[in-house]
């Protein structure tokens, strides 16, 4: 399995994707064609053209599978996926409704299709929707998602800012309350950061690094190049109170 | 059918529920004895005795629905039921389970019982879920919720930060986000306000009013003691994109 998770696809003050180039670049290999799941968005078209123009001074060439007549043979042919960000909700819909949970599914786990996400692109990625950061606009059948690694990720990671006085729950305080109910460690990718799945490798890449949350034991900082490896052994133990 | 509808139950440095007093006080009436639904906190007896604690000098009786052998037949003697913030997505699993749903809604709807809720518990009122702040830690059997009024509300409403250098959405681009999937007027009530219904009138009250998003309209500002009657004459249309 291969895998790239980004936290985000836009960086201040830079392009589009410009921060993980290189990466993606690396990642993709001789393969020069990509196939995109814009979904997450509503505009399907300019998000797949924001994708392309991004990606073009490399000689990639994406593909938006929403202009295709048939999505799941398209996947079905792809070396090389990107699920774009966008909202979380809106995303895992589509690709139920379209198949394309299936058909992108088995042929990542089988090690047949290479999987870039971004953001909500990064979320389907772990076993469920669990720790999305997005709102639930739209109900999808079920929030099981890819479920290509064992533990959960929470992309835009953010550090509790101490100075505000807003009354809602701080993002680490919303993991510890998904850690009430569920035994599964979380992944907290800063912005920046991205991991990157060969095999049985995992490793943190990017920068600004990640926080490792885990039922019953304090946070832990990843820094950026640390293996990760160990978080794909895990055993995901959701609903603890039934 | 009688509401009270509080974005937050603590405001800034103040204890739980201060703010609110004497709203509540009013809005029980004769009534002393509150029916109390905790579970959208993990900690039921904690929070129940908060609770409690916060309305005791004001002599109103606490009784945490969790406490009782028969929680739906506890729902159907009471006269006025307050349920509590924490996670909505908790929450409502928790009222599906318990058939709480169904026994609020309808006593409520038939004018029988009062509706209290503060932040998850507001959410609740609308007609689904989908416009709430929190993390989707569990999975409910749905998205619907009482739908005690036809729009949305979004609680701790919070201004865009312009300084913030976070890439993530800002609660006004939420809200826009629902609104492409959705044709149904969102009401974000800022901390410190809050929506009260009587019969067929609904006004805004409280401090720092609230935002009113829709499809297709520019943000409107309420300010408190604002007449918001009309929006109880909506009709919702939810999942616009099928």
């Amino acid at each position: 399995m291969d895998l790239l998770l980004l936290s985000n696809s836009r960086a201040p003050g830079q392009e589009f994707l410009a921060h993980a180039l290189d990466e993606i670049d690396d990642f993709l290999g001789a393969n020069r064609r990509l196939t995109f799941v814009p979904y997450a968005s509503s505009d399907h078209d300019g998000y797949t053209a924001v994708m392309a123009a991004a990606l073009a001074a490399r000689g990639i060439t994406v593909v938006g599978v929403h202009t295709v007549a048939d999505p799941r043979q398209e996947a079905a042919r792809a070396e090389a996926v990107f699920v774009g960000g966008g909202n979380s909700f809106r995303l895992l819909k589509a690709l139920y409704a379209t198949g394309l949970l299936e058909t992108i599914g088995d042929r990542v786990r089988a090690g047949e299709l290479r999987y870039l996400g971004a953001s909500a692109g990064s979320n389907m990625a772990a076993p469920t929707l669990r720790t999305t950061n997005d709102m639930p606009i739209v109900s999808p059948p079920s929030f099981e998602t890819f479920g290509f690694v064992p533990f959960q990720i929470n992309p835009h990671y953010l550090d509790p800012a101490p100075a505000s006085t807003h009354m809602g729950e701080t993002r680490e305080e919303r993991i510890l309350e998904f850690l009430e109910e569920n035994d599964v460690p979380v992944l907290g990718l800063r912005e920046g950061a991205w991991l990157r799945v060969d095999g049985a490798v995992a490793r943190l890449g990017g920068v600004n690094g990640a926080r490792l949350f885990g039922r019953g034991s304090e946070p832990a900082e990843l820094v950026p190049g640390e293996d990760a490896s160990h978080l794909l052994s895990t055993t995901p133990r959701y609903d603890l109170t039934g």
